[in-house]
């Protein structure tokens, strides 16, 4: 079933002049082969060459779970009390040759590559993160409504969770709320811990729940999502909780002004950095530029953040069908963080958000 | 506050002769510095070096959340659009001469390794994985009782939800109402994407639930577990659903054996490898020897899977403080899958069950 998927990396083998890849679970794992495999403590390789069978290096455990993708590979199984060097140095054997090999550099773990480096003295391993990652950059329409059923599950999951919330409510009860909501509106997991932080700490861009109670006044920050069949969403909305000063609906409305600019510009033929550079103009050209810390988006699919980056100095241009989050946000250390993220997919002339909750500034 | 757990990983440094370790997010660093960072596209970096102050290499986004860990560090930090290497130079350089500096092999990934091996040409990187964990692998009474309340919510969980399985309820199902019911009794976030199998599905040791409705006569496996305070709860038990045949109960009374002996035998002094070989042993003299496929555990703490490992070969002791799993298991393909796990702490003179669930057959 997926041997288009492995022909079309093996064609980008030839084209990058490198002999091998060797994949770890994770969502390329996932993509070519339908394979959901555990990223632990026991290596599980996949390694597809240029003209020959994959080949898999699999701890006995996994053996039966592989089997059921029905992928022709030689397997070569270990056993944990033996341990995984030897599997790896028959894998390598079997493979012949492979001056080059290519790896995920943001998944493959150091004792993974130390493990082929043993397997293969004098092999170059190259992080062919950037062109494997390539191969699920577009997305075709299953994908396509994977996503969009992701973003459905956290648009209910939000409506229902401001109609919880309430003043002396703490960020996690809050958040734990939240969860129950994405599961029982059907999520198949969370796309990652959410981000519910409410008045200061909110200006954290990534910070993580506490006890704190929400107050009348604060902002309260959402960023959370959904995974279905292996996609996320990935939705920002910042709400204020009873009321909301001048100073708060300035700033969210310069935040406001960001995104629906990254919207409204958005389509084939537009450079990544074009498109980070004019919502951030936006906020630079605003009272409240020294508040910005991050870049614009990121794409969506299988991984919650993978290519393409939208940012200054990336110069690829953006491609119908690719995915991606406007997330423009300002950080007011210890006051008010304000960010508000769409999921985007490039169209042939535009784009179309799959977000579709309010954005205008909402008082709960 | 963390002054002494890096003092003590400082002491390591010089027992091991290794001039610096390098820590990305997760348990190591969240045990020694409160830092609760993600593992993402943009590194994060603590250096901690035999007599110097602790250097971070941070992306700009995560600056305001490390300040507040109050940790006295040298910060190199990055912006997303002039990329991490520059800033991974000057730390090397800030931090003088490193010949050999010793990373987390199963958690650090590639692009870091090589971001480090860039910045310091001609620096040996050495997976000192077993040392860094060692300072944690002894639990005090507070990481005890975050490690009991795990569990006591997983088996709230658990009670909760073989009241709600019933014939032709799907996997999926009772996999989604059982995480809603760990958020419900408090859980901080989940152990691990929950397994939840039935009939011939259980004999994948780490199989993904699916439509699979249950029929009556099944078997039912949970393994799952709760999070508090970064701390995770792992059980596993088995059920019959309606009705079990005698060969079902005679599979299942093999495993049942094979765990109580490791609860038995379990006390400081006896090797991993007796333990497993204990447990192993009772499987391997039954009639059904040939479905084993693991070893019997694994240290449980800030991370789900960690050492100490509880398998033939390793003949590390065991130590009053460590907490671990006893899991053993038998798995007839397409037929019948049986497990049974524990949460075990060592004590001065045996063992003790954070796990009081039932393990006697029981049908729902």
């Amino acid at each position: 079933m997926s041997n288009s998927k492995i022909n079309k990396l093996q064609n980008l083998l030839i084209k990058e002049d490198v002999d091998a890849l060797a994949l770890v679970p994770g969502s390329n794992f996932l993509y070519l082969t339908g394979g959901n495999f555990h990223l632990m403590e026991r290596p599980t390789i996949l390694i597809i060459s240029k003209d020959k069978k994959p080949i898999a290096i699999l701890p006995v455990l996994e053996i039966d779970s592989f089997k059921k993708l029905k992928l022709d590979a030689d397997i070569f199984e270990w056993q944990d009390s033996d341990g995984y060097q030897a599997a790896f140095s028959n894998a390598f054997k079997k493979l012949g040759l492979v001056k080059k090999i290519g790896i995920e550099g943001q998944r493959m773990r150091v004792f993974e590559s130390q493990a082929i480096e043993k397997a293969s003295p004098g092999i170059e391993i190259i992080n062919a993160h950037k062109f494997i990652n390539h191969i699920r950059i577009k997305k075709d329409e299953s994908e396509i409504s994977y996503l969009q059923k992701a973003v459905d599950i956290a648009e209910k999951t939000l409506n229902e969770t401001i109609k919880y919330v309430d003043v002396n409510k703490t960020e996690m009860e809050i958040k734990n709320f939240l969860i129950q909501q994405l599961y029982r509106f059907g999520a198949e997991g969370i796309a990652f811990d959410p981000i519910v932080l409410g008045g200061g700490n909110s200006a954290l861009p990534h910070g993580h729940s506490s006890d704190y109670k929400i107050k009348e006044g604060d902002c309260l920050l959402f960023d959370f999502g959904a995974t279905v069949h292996g996609y996320h969403s990935d939705i920002t909305r910042t709400f204020f909780v009873k009321s909301a000063s001048d100073d708060q609906k300035n700033f969210y409305e310069t935040v406001l002004k960001a995104n629906k600019i990254g919207l409204e510009i958005s389509k084939p033929g537009l450079s990544l950095h074009e498109l980070d550079n004019a919502v951030l103009n936006t906020l630079e050209n605003s009272e409240f530029s020294e508040f910005i810390v991050h870049k614009t988006g990121h794409g969506l699919g299988l991984d919650v953040h993978e290519d393409p980056y939208v940012m200054r100095k990336n110069h690829d241009l953006l491609e119908s069908g690719m995915v991606i989050t406007i997330e423009p946000g300002l950080y007011k250390k210890n006051s008010l963080g304000v960010r508000i993220e769409d999921d985007v997919v490039i169209t042939n002339d535009g784009c179309k958000s799959l977000t579709t909750f309010t954005k205008e500034l909402t008082i709960i």
